[in-house]
């Protein structure tokens, strides 16, 4: 069994990782989202167990000692992890595995499992990326001044991905990440079996 | 101004290399077509300028010893090579330029352009490789045997390459090398002006 793919969609928040992946799970069938744990408090219209796993400070802890996540960081003053079992299990079953991540916990992944595929949202311009963040309206000033701050030393370490995606217009956007996945698995290192099968057919 | 990439699509012969690239060509307007030199005849319908040079035995060696070709090679008696010049003209303006070459021709320009993109085209089977090749109608029965024998050679060469696309259909065929496309134009060490940009930006 092939094993499947551990996509990684990060950049600075406010770039729409979180729009851009559910459009892209919606119109990709095949692919399996990576639930995060988090001990933020739901946004509105938020469901546990399908946006995030809502946890405690003390349940998410308590799963930090069991050594549960791939990655975990404390962003804010919350946890954000990545839960480990599921996404081996599903990779495994051959299964991709879609990962949507802030850029910290990223880097994390990257230690962790250097097969994944790291694609990078860019916004198309700060102003822009301001004008996002306002109109999610969850920000205080002092929020949005420290993430976007952040956002441009952030957005930095996108260099060390293999793909950028700038997300100007989020369907294009999704369109760009769906060629990267037909593309990666064209990769002839992921597709030695092909090449087993015809040295060994009989004509 | 950011350089073009060089696509070099290669198989093994009978796979369906110029159909694929023909109708790839035909749907990416911005995509350049790097037309060979051969000193094989025409085939039914080819134009000289168009689908090759044609050129004699004489022209062609004499272009050998100015070191007019990025790559030729000589197949069952008949040269076939790509014009240098040319390519890198447009690649130098930002322009994507497609190669089609035979394996043992590409196999020479990985040697001399090592940040080509190359993919590999593979047939089903041989069974429908050998399918193909009788319905071209252009072969005598004891060329047809030497092709199919060097086929199961050649395929092996495809592990050198970094992407092989099944060319079991030729519209996914085509769909496949364009997402490859869309995505290597993703990768960020070909993007870095976006991060130069990003990191510039006053707000």
């Amino acid at each position: 069994m092939k094993q499947g793919l551990l996509i990684v969609v990060s950049g600075p928040s406010g770039t729409g990782k979180g729009t851009v992946c559910e459009r892209l799970l919606a119109s990709t069938p095949e692919l399996a989202y990576s639930i995060s744990a988090t001990t933020r408090q739901p946004r509105a219209g938020e469901v546990d167990g399908q946006n995030y796993y809502f946890l405690t400070r003390e349940q998410f802890e308590q799963k930090i000692a069991e050594g549960d996540f791939l990655e975990y960081a404390n962003v804010y003053g919350n946890y954000y992890g990545t839960p480990l079992g599921k996404i081996q299990e599903r990779r495994a079953a051959g299964e991709d595995v879609l990962l949507e991540i802030d850029t910290q916990g990223a880097l994390n992944v990257m230690q962790r499992c250097p097969d994944g595929l790291f694609i990078f949202l860019l916004p198309p311009s700060l102003t822009e990326l301001e004008h996002r963040i306002r109109g999610r309206g969850s920000e205080t000033e002092e929020t949005l001044a420290r993430r976007l701050g952040n956002a441009k030393k952030e957005i930095q370490i996108g260099r060390k991905y293999k793909y950028v995606v700038v997300n100007d217009e989020v369907e294009l956007a999704v369109a760009r990440i769906k060629s990267i996945l037909t593309a990666e698995h064209c990769r002839v290192d992921l597709n030695t079996e092909l090449f087993e099968v015809l040295q060994d057919e009989k004509r």
